[in-house]
């Protein structure tokens, strides 16, 4: 099913709201969810029809059920296994943030060139040296790679990921990759989104 | 000038894409900001008409003038200042990413409660009990915090820092925060960005 963007960016935060109410709230009102997130009700509902879930009237959304339906919908239990490239400090927060694995990203192991980290082991993910990417990623089969190395490099490390048979990278950097054709960039954009939070204010 | 979500996003790249072009290249064309980016031609030439800057025929985009008027138009000369709030290895990494000065954000201060964390310093950012968010807020004039503590705090942090004076909430967590009215928060949501570029491709 094609669901836009901003739809499954939301599908997520009704998931993290569901996985917060409590355990004798067997119902959710979309206002719950749009009072939350700071939008209309009648997004909401139109959000919940992608993933096909009908609201009872007076009632609401059954939350098991919901958190069921948007799980199946995006995803979450079938795991895409992933390598985390630079070990720095974003390296290492992503590689110790738990959550990630509940909503199908599965952190395998890591890789930095220093080789003084090279060998340990964060969040019971090993650092490997970076020039042990392409054997890795074919033998246990991973695409993915989540680049968090600095600026500096990231263009070198993204031709050699491309090389070593990565297909996506989740690109933390502020550097823009020149990939060949069939690998795929997600540019995740901090300071974009920071500008998105401030400029939405002045519009105000 | 109200200019769209995603167009603020593309702009902030399309300043990466400036920032590493030669010193010898005076001029871009929207062909190589679209191949980068891996989106229309036309898309770019949308976007750049939002901060009035017409490429010229044949010859495309002048650099120092574009970037100079993304930079105006983005605000990234009148930064915000802002509290890094939970000292994690995401806190960490965010208080050291020298990149937000550049881009209009301005980290001042961080705070947590860990008392053996107060006191010390990270990247010149000195680390403060939490209790002093409000005292240093309003001393210092900031209204803009960055939450990144632990999921199962972060409602409760939350509370605390709308009490003590801070309007906009950059929320790094997985909890959907229940604010007064009068408090913003942008949801840095990287469960839903992995999931849109995973999602992205099974359409394809």
């Amino acid at each position: 099913m094609n669901i836009p963007d901003k739809v499954v960016n939301r599908l997520t935060m009704y998931h993290f709201i569901l996985e917060d109410i409590r355990e004798d709230e067997k119902f959710i009102s979309s206002t719950k969810f749009a009072n939350l997130l700071g939008i209309d009700n009648s997004q909401v509902r139109k959000d919940l029809k992608y993933i096909d879930n009908q609201g009872k009237c007076r009632v609401g959304y059954e939350v098991t059920a919901l958190k069921r339906k948007i799980e199946e919908c995006l995803g979450f239990k079938k795991p895409k296994d992933a390598f985390i490239v630079g070990v720095g400090n974003l390296g290492t927060a992503l590689a110790k943030y738990d959550g990630f694995k509940d909503y199908g990203l599965n952190v395998l192991a890591m890789f930095d060139k220093d080789q003084k980290k090279v060998g340990s082991t964060i969040n019971g993910k090993e650092i490997f040296d970076i020039s042990r990417v392409g054997n890795l990623a074919s033998r246990l089969g991973v695409e993915v790679a989540i680049l968090t190395v600095p600026r500096e490099h990231a263009q070198g490390t993204a031709n050699y990921l491309a090389g070593a048979g990565i297909k996506y990278i989740w690109n933390f950097t502020t550097c823009i990759l020149d990939v060949p054709k069939d690998v795929k960039v997600w540019n995740e954009n901090l300071i974009g989104s920071f500008l998105q939070f401030t400029n939405k204010d002045k519009d105000e």
